[in-house]
């Protein structure tokens, strides 16, 4: 905080809150903060009908259903200090503090503490390898049911039932399950399509398992595949590699994203590739460390991040294929293991 | 807005946007806008990645991920007039909007929105009687397993299974089912408590219908009640009545509020019914329309909250009761009609 000039910092992410202190609530559309000022006080702003117990160095500003949670933290603040606050602080309460705090000096404070979180120590790295195993068995045990005849809903209810199965607390999202041009939305919300002959079928997955996040892609063809699907297939694949290729330390993130990305451009499809190339993980399924071209931070051992080239056809299908990779001291260590060359599923029934 | 003195709008919750638009849209971390001026100009922030159609009378300002949206919506703002904002925009667009725009003036603009919300007609009506009728056929199904030795967190996915049987798309939120001392909790987390002998038993429970919510809470005892219970119950089931018996047009939300709350103190339990009285549904489980002592708003026909008092003794039992009222021309109509008289479920086994 020093470092970054600023003096305190309010949080108010459940997350963030959570990785610092390894309190979990979710107060819903109530306030609940961690106020850190760099003289090393510490104060959590709960309300006093969810349940936490004082500690040793954190007091906590208790708030009832009747009181302003930010009139009773506004005369706490240090006046002459700098206030970061946390990047997804609901404007309903900046604004309040804003309103209270006319000449006080606001930024976003979240990269301080983002910054911390992108580095993995080493039992998050175990955690991370864990949950992408199970991940590798799971996408693997959906291959084995894509083509019976579910439907998009259908399998996405099985990938959250192998996640628990193989010891995940849940799914850490809403599996994307897309069958033919449903795949050329990279976004697509699973609904009663059943694959046919010839489909491509993005399964983009993850489970959390000590809370930390595994997310996976892998794309497979029912049947058959037509000629052009399967060019599309060889060029995702080929920029899914070349993104893993450039993901070592020293490298930046807009590196990564233009290794995937200017292969995919040279092979005509650049326009067809819309988004970034990948995103931080860990607590969360998207965390801080966008792959994108805008990103010009350095890759450091502990980073881990996702690199998910994918190319969509409107109207026709849609290919990615997503690792995650953990930056280590020379390279990267990529924690999906599951086959990625050009699979079809036979089409029961 | 005139009337409110907000010459131009933006919100970003989704489900603000959803009310507006029908557009239904998760966009997680990134920019997702819907731009309004008084003079009828309508736009869209979308990320190029999403699915989306140009319609008449909306614009859309597509960005990329190497984009800031911000930095293009800036150009597009009325410079003359105060912006509103959504209630729950995030700090990190907020901020930065208001870096471009150093002299802008900004305020809370959700309430012109949710004040029209809170008002449902003649089909969410509709929708909100039909969600809160599978509500209080899902509690007594419900009654029917809690004694017979499932868990907490077994009895929450039975609820979801029971909410989709009879037609809901799912829960609203997730059910707290909670056993003996966890029920002094108002937000327990589930977990793998079995129910035992003189339990209280709370289960708040709600699913979601053609987009509405129900939400309804009834607390039941496993084989026997104490003296203690059964009076404390009695005590939170008058007060729900003479929570409802207040709820009609012309009379404030805070007296809603009071005639429960005043009935719980004057029992001596004040110090126990720590959270508000109720809270606004509809679209969301949590609308606006606090039922609070500080929500001063007068209530008008149309308008659809909880009335949920509820009495928390640590380490002990809780009791709540919670019914979804509509405010009518003439008082007010209660959407669940499932029996709240004291009932003792016989444990099995």
């Amino acid at each position: 905080m020093k470092e970054a000039g600023v003096g305190q910092l309010l949080l108010t992410d459940p997350m963030a809150i959570y990785y610092l202190t390894d309190k979990w609530l979710l107060p819903g559309e109530r306030m609940y903060g961690l106020y850190l000022h760099a003289d090393g006080t510490r104060r959590m702003i709960i309300n006093e009908l969810f349940p936490a117990k004082e500690e040793p160095g954190t007091e906590i500003l208790w708030y009832s259903d009747t009181q302003d949670s930010m009139e009773l933290l506004y005369p706490l603040l240090d006046q002459n200090a700098v206030l970061g606050v946390d990047k997804n602080m609901p404007a309903r309460f900046l604004l309040r503090l804003m309103e209270l705090w006319e000449n006080g000096r606001f930024v976003n404070g979240s990269w301080i503490v983002d910054r911390v979180r992108q580095i993995k120590d080493e039992e998050e790295i175990r955690r991370m390898r864990e949950v992408s195993a199970i991940n590798d068995i799971v996408v693997k045990e959906l291959w084995e049911q894509v083509g019976s005849g579910k439907s998009e809903e259908e399998l996405a209810r099985v990938c959250e039932q192998l996640q628990k199965k193989h010891g995940c607390e849940g799914v850490s999202f809403e599996a994307i399950i897309a069958f033919g041009a449903n795949c050329a939305d990279p976004h697509h919300a699973n609904d009663a399509t059943v694959g046919r002959r010839g489909d491509s079928v993005v399964l983009d997955i993850g489970g959390r398992k000590d809370s930390y996040c595994s997310d996976m892609t892998r794309t497979v063809f029912l049947g058959e595949v037509s000629e052009e699907a399967r060019n599309v297939y060889e060029i995702v694949l080929e920029a899914n590699l070349r993104g893993i290729a450039a993901a070592k330390p020293g490298a930046r993130f807009c590196d990564v994203d233009h290794a995937a990305r200017s292969y995919i451009e040279e092979m005509g499809y650049g326009p067809y590739f819309t988004h970034r190339t990948g995103h931080g993980i860990g607590l969360e399924c998207h965390e801080a460390g966008d792959v994108s071209s805008v990103n010009t931070a350095v890759l450091k051992p502990g980073m881990c991040f996702s690199v998910e080239p994918g190319i969509y056809l409107p109207g026709k299908f849609g290919v990615r294929i997503e690792d995650l990779v953990l930056i280590t001291e020379d390279g990267c260590e990529v924690l999906n293991h599951q086959d990625k060359s050009l699979r079809i599923i036979p089409l029961e029934g």
